[in-house]
Formats: C-alpha cells, structure tokens, sequence
C-alpha cells in the first residue's frame, strides 16, 4: 500500500510515522515547507510526546517525484486545502483521499481534483518542535467513513482504517463519519476561538463561568446546526469540554498557538462553517458569527501600522 | 468655588485643568499615583494635543490635606470608584459630587458617601504622556443632571457646569443625564471591547463587516435595556459608532489601551452594567455577557503561568 501524506506539518506527521511502522506500507509526505521535507529525508520523521517513534518517510516539494498512490491523507491546514490538493491530485489518479483535518468543507474541496473521497476526523494533536521532529500533545481516535457525494469504497475506508491502527493510531471505519466530523468540528469550535481570543489554556476558560457560558452558547448552537443537517453526533460536545478540562487542562488551542505566531487561523472552517451550514438550512448562529469576525478582527489587526 | 478632581489622570486631568483656567475656581486634585501628585506639584498640569493649556493645581494623595470643596468630580476608573471616594468624603461633607466616569453604577456607590450626587457624562478622551502631562487626544461635550436618589440641586448642576464650560470644556446642565449617559454607555460597551479583543483601531473595527455587525449587536441590546428603564437616548449610538470611523479613525479605544499595559478593565461598569440592569428588567443580553466573559479571561490570562 502506498499513501501519501498531503501537508505534513504536526498532524500530518502523526499519520506518517504511525503508518511508516507497518510492514508493506510505503509512506510519501508532500509539503511546500523546504526545512521539513529536506529534515525528514535527511533524518527520519520523529515523534516524541504521546508517541516515541522514528520513521521513514519519503517527504519532497515536488509532485511531480511522487509515484501513484491508492491513498491520501490531506493535513493541510483548511484554508491550504485546495492549493495543496490541486498540485498533488495526478498522484490519485486512481486513488481514494482522506481528510483528517479541521473544520468541514475540505472533503468538498478534495472532491473537485481525486475520485474518491474519504470523510475524517482525528482527535490526536501535536506541535512541530522542529523541522522533522513532531511532539504528539495528544492521543485520541481518528474516524474515517466514504464522503457521500463522491464516496470511497467501504472496502478502501477499511483498508486505511485498519493500516492507521497496525500503526499505532487508534482509527474506526464508518458507514456514516459525519456525527464523529461533527462532534469534533463543534467542540473545536466553541472552545478554539475562546481560548484564541482570551490567551487562556483550556483548563482556565472552563473555570470561568462567563466563559464556560460562551462555550456552551457556540455548542448550542452547532448542535442545532447537526440536528438540522440530521446528523447523529457521537458525543456530547458540551461534554468533551468537560472532559477536556481534566485531561488537557494546560492545553493551549491549536487557534491559539496560530494567533501567538501570528498564523491565519481555521476559524473559517470552523466557526464559519458551522454559520454557513446554517445559513443554508435556516438556523440563526449569531454568537458563532461574532466569534468569526473577533478572530478575523485579530489577523487583520496585524497588518494594521503602529 | 473650590473643586476636588478624585483620580487626576487622564480624564480628571482634563477637568483639573480647564477649571483651573477659571478666575475664583480653586482646583485641587486627589490622586493614589505619587508620579503624577509630585509633577504636578512641581511643575503644573500641562495639557497637549487637542487643549493647550498649562494649570496651576493642588495636588495630593493626602484626602486630609484637602480643604472643604463644594464640588468634587469623580474621574477614576469605575473598579476604584468605591476605595476612591471612600477615602476623600470627608471634603464633601456639605458638597456635590459629580461622576464623569466611564459605565454605569459610579453613582450609586459615590451617593453611599456623600450627600448630594450629580450623573455625569464626557466624551472627551485623553492619555497621560509623562506624570504631569496629558494629551486631550479628542474634544467633545459633558452633560451633568442631578443624580435621582440623592440628587444635588440643579443649581448646583448648572453652576458646576457653567464653570467646566468657562474653563473651555463644553458642559450641559440637564434635569435628566440618563439618555446621554446610557448613549455613551452604549457606544463604549460596544466598540472598547471588540477593539481591546481584536487590538483593531476605531476605524477599522467598523470596516470589517462582521465586526461592525457585532458592533450593532452590542448597541442592539443596550437601547433594549435602555427602553425597559424608560430612558431616551440623546442621539442613535449606531450612528455615533459611524461618525466615530469618520473624525476617530485611528482611535485606539481606552479598553484596548488598558489590555495593552495590562491594566484591569472598566468591562463590568460598561458591558457588565448593561447585563446587570438588563437582567433586572427582564432583557436578555447575550451578547454583552459574551464579551465580559471573554474581556475577564483576557484579564485572568496575565496570571496565567508560561
């Protein structure tokens, strides 16, 4: 089996060197990051953290150097998406790619380049320490299911379900991956954007009321986004912020390390997906909205003079 | 006529100074920051920017060392209004004491000290340049009414107010200060915080569209309270929101000012007072309670450790 990584950055990494330890797996890594790709092929990937594995990985800036794959796995960042998938889509010609990143939309993007698309959600996090070497925050599932316009086989779902997990990845196969998608999506969302806006960990948004508050006014609703979509979520995600407070209680948002490093932020595809998802089936998400423009506020303040 | 400014910094400084001006107007300052006491001991108050003007006050942060005032003007923040007063009372034994200070509430805790309260409200901004010197960063109106529940005479109002207005700041004796309080009240709650959180200028908070639609939100649900007090308001807050892009384009708002230095917020006499009096007449105000939340884990996130 060959796959190939689509932005290998720290969540891209994860599934590169998880993948990279299963025997008959043969692991590419695109990425337009030169420091990364030339660390990689000079060094390994390395995971330290939740995990501690090197691998190798064949990482390169060129498309054109990437041999035919039967899977993808997009990691980009959201709104690298369709630039990332528009130069490396000859690659699946014939091939079924995943995505396992933020916010919802990107499967959509996918879809316009590769013939078969997978649906995914991962829970796991982590943060490049330095070119090559990832640190793994967290653990956590990932959930994999056929995108429903242009679907992968159940079969091909499984086979990449199956090869993550021999891995070391903890990855499910579903019929229908959206109530997992959604589950995420929403818990991102309500608890992201706070934790970008306020500096806090998540641990300290949670003890303030106020903020709890906030947090479970931006689930509401998202929830009443899915119900209207008639998606069965997971979980509870007022529930995972619960949880979240115990387990990751000095954890800074991804959001939040984007607006320390002064990065474009996801909340497009977070917060803004779940706005225009309800624009588009008549559910008012008014906080989710507010929310969008405090961070848009945030990027566009640092182009601002003085 | 002998007045006692209670907090001398930028704002009361703006008063100390253009009282000063005026022949039998004796002005002595009560200031916590030795800094700025011994400057303006030493040196005078100086003012720049939009006034020019050098004054001849008594300043102290000794409440004993102050002769009896008739009037006293309360010009701290809103969170020191309470150890403020509570200390300099005695001057105003016999006297009227005004709030020019920023949210709602100031009164109320001023008329537990002394006998007769006037309500009070000021556009004009500043910022302290160096102990000593304060920039008049914008002109603007002042509007004093008696306070309800312990009111000062409206003789005393307008000669108070005929004395600001002599000095060259713009003054108006009212029967009733509430609907330009409650304007100004409004159109802070709803731009200091989306600049302190976004860090964006006036002017550019209202040129991002989802910006300048929270900023409607926010205005939204203040007039709503305002109704259910059966306050007029002076003029639209909306439209002093447009006017403000216009002649304060660059303005940083003194919320965002605070963040910056890391100073505590005036977020629970604006927004916070808002929730408060609206929460007491039956208004719902959501989106105000969202953004104290969000200011107080700005505040809480100093503490933070890492």
């Amino acid at each position: 089996m060959r796959v190939c990584i689509v932005g290998c950055g720290a969540i891209g990494s994860l599934f590169a060197a998880h993948l990279a330890q299963v025997d008959g797996v043969e692991v590419w890594a695109y990425d337009v990051v030169e420091a990364q790709v030339e660390a990689i092929n000079r060094s390994g990937l390395r995971l330290t953290g939740h995990a501690d594995l090197h691998a190798r990985v064949r990482a390169t800036t060129d498309p054109a150097s990437i041999p035919e794959c039967e899977f993808g796995i997009v990691a980009t960042k959201s709104m690298y998406t369709e630039a990332a998938i528009a130069a490396v889509a000859p690659v699946f010609a014939d091939g079924a790619v995943a995505s396992v990143q933020n916010g919802i939309g990107n499967e959509e993007v996918i879809a316009a380049h590769v013939p078969r698309v997978i649906r995914g959600t991962t829970f796991p996090a982590g943060h490049v320490v330095e070119p090559g070497v990832v640190n793994m925050d967290t653990g956590g599932d990932t959930w994999l299911g056929p995108f429903e316009p242009c679907p992968a086989s159940m079969q091909e779902v499984t086979r990449l379900a199956e090869a993550i997990t021999a891995g070391g990845m903890s990855c499910k196969a579903l019929a229908d991956a959206r109530g997992a998608q959604w589950t995420k999506l929403i818990f991102n969302a309500a608890t992201n954007p706070v934790g970008a806006l306020t500096g806090l960990t998540h641990g300290r948004v949670c003890e303030q009321p106020a903020l709890r508050a906030l947090v479970s006014q931006l689930v509401a609703e998202g929830v009443a986004v899915a119900d209207a979509l008639g998606i069965t979520l997971d979980s509870d995600p007022d529930a995972l912020v619960d949880h979240g407070a115990k387990v990751a209680y000095e954890h800074r948002a991804s959001m939040l390390q984007d607006v320390l490093a002064r990065r474009p932020t996801e909340v497009d595809a977070m917060n803004g997906g779940i706005a225009r998802f309800g624009a588009e089936h008549g559910v008012r998400t008014p906080m989710n909205l507010a929310i969008v423009g405090l961070i848009k506020g945030v990027e566009r303040s640092w182009q601002q003079p003085g």
